[in-house]
């Protein structure tokens, strides 16, 4: 059976996530169900994109990602499931799911949104706040069981989306991105994508700036001083700002969205 | 084999999440074990009755619910079980149990408790601070394995019981409640259920006071403008208070326990 | 299939655990996979040990233990294996393996170690930064599935320890330790393990010294009045200190590495 996987900004307080695996456990209860996050910051779209991303290419292609960040939870806006190479994806249509499954390495050609409108596969009372719950939760433990997603909705060819956050050019060579998350280390992740510029940058000869410094370009953490800040290619292939054994976003005072330029040569 | 669901005031830093699950494990290698909760305040027993009884109607009727929030650990009280048409409850016999189960809806009448004392069921050695390892997980392991609740102990009529939060009635059809618990989202929910109310409450006529502010009844939501607070049904059934895209708990300075009233009509 | 478990300073806000388990999953779907922290100090190697240490003893003993707290991340350190009687512990050659082993009750003389040098076992692709999801976590997985550990690397005689953290004899039959972790609740574990000593402390004679404070050694919690500080033998066989429904860490300002004297006699 797929794997259910669940990222959310629900928070592990309450017993929200908990109703969750109640709900898909008693319709397949051998299902495997992993947690990404319920850490996002409420109503980071954005956020959930990328922390849910970089996650989705290390499980196996059929898994059903449920992501359930909403602003505007409620309120008239669909729910939705996107079949991609990279598994299903389900959750509210605010642009939540393209944004992953884009960031995953998806092309737009390659999704198909279905807007999910049959409450046979729901829970029998729907509450107007708790759609994770009472929606999402069922209609992923149901397509685990083997639904096929077109018996759970009509395909639609309009599903929200966010504007992308390419990295722009700038004069010789250089790119301007900005921060797109701040981690749990202090690590700045970049929306500078190394294999999609044109020309990979070279350790030891390009440079990030970002609020004033220039940082080198390196291999790794260890190759900097203890305390000193620099830059390197992380594990989702974006470039990354760090202070080794220390934390950068404090160090810097650096925000989502600060900008950050990589210039080819030093 | 049926699912064992953990609520606890343990923290995740530790490793006691863990022993538990690896005493369940060694016993029942097959258990699907689900994290309520451990994040309950210390020794917050009602919190944690609430938190567990939200998620409780989610998940099938034989599951094992182990809730450990016990200021009295290593005190002499009972290690319990209670067994009720929403399954089993195991935990410490100062209230949790019966509260859990009374605000998951089920009726005194339909529990039956048991002073857990066969040890042949515990772990072999049983410390003095950690029966939610030493009793309870195992209690739990067995129980789920088969082993019928009777084998485990002695049944008890007097299980310890809190004092009941139930609703009072005021003049003109309005019922005084209070703040029963913050959620992660800041959201104050109540203790007027509204499906035990005589009237249920009308969205659009019904006002909610708290804090000397008066409330719309609303039907979720986005039926409030951004900031704005708002009353509304929420998802366990029981009038809730929220800002929309904020934190009511925060903007409104509220605690547990302060009181919200209930109008039938503006 | 052995139980996998996971400890590490990787906290639960971004995707990297998720990563993991599904690099495990991918290669092992009936793997069953349990979190024991991932809250753990950054880079705190030792409240690791402690902490993981703690739960060993409650799985079975063909359990494969992943530990990843590595300051030096990226750096020319070895990624090891351990095995012993309780298990397969996974990890960066820094010490912590053969301590968290050693701290639950493992003899050196039982751990026999291995460097992990055949990449057919790891990732296709592994990250300079993240050799958790690309290197131990896909060892892991195949350990469970039954692949002998000598085919995963070279027998080690040489792996790094830590001085070890013994408690020092003084006169009176009295000895010194030091606070090892400081947990969820505040309580204070501390280096004074109970069954190592030549004598085992009485309750009711022994004393505990911390900050120039001198505490009774009770049997637990209850045994002391509400906000009075005592010492006892905690669930881990260690002398702790408490303070009863308070935060003894709080109370009494006490920090890890802070000496614990324990006194035969009152």
């Amino acid at each position: 059976m797929p794997i259910i996987t669940l990222t959310t900004d629900f928070g592990l307080r309450d017993g929200y996530v908990a109703a969750m695996r109640g709900v898909m456990l008693s319709l397949a209860p051998t299902a495997t169900i992993v947690d990404v996050s319920h850490a996002i910051r409420l109503a980071a779209v954005r956020q959930a994109a990328y922390i849910l991303a970089s996650a989705v290419p290390y499980f196996p292609a059929e898994t059903i990602h449920v992501a359930v960040v909403d602003p505007g939870v409620g309120s008239a806006r669909r729910p939705l499931a996107l079949s991609t190479p990279l598994g299903i994806f389900v959750g509210p249509d605010n642009g939540l799911l393209p944004e992953t499954a884009r960031l995953a390495g998806v092309a737009d050609a390659d999704m198909a949104a279905y807007h999910l409108t049959r409450p046979a596969y729901w829970q029998l009372s729907v509450s107007a706040t708790f759609h994770g719950r009472d929606i999402f939760a069922p209609v992923a433990a149901h397509l685990a069981l083997g639904a096929p997603l077109p018996d759970l909705g009509e395909p639609v060819t309009d599903p929200v989306t966010l504007p992308p956050l390419a990295p722009s050019p700038l004069p010789d060579g250089a790119w301007q991105g900005e921060v797109l998350h701040i981690d749990h280390f202090g690590n700045l992740i970049t929306t500078l994508e190394v294999t999609r510029l044109p020309t990979p940058p070279v350790v030891g000869q390009a440079v990030v700036e970002i609020g004033g410094l220039r940082l080198p370009l390196l291999v790794t953490f260890s190759a900097a001083a203890e305390g000193e800040a620099l830059a390197y290619v992380g594990s989702s292939g974006r470039i990354e700002v760090a202070v080794r054994q220390g934390d950068a976003a404090a160090t810097l005072g650096a925000q989502v969205g600060a900008a950050v330029i990589l210039c080819g040569q030093s």
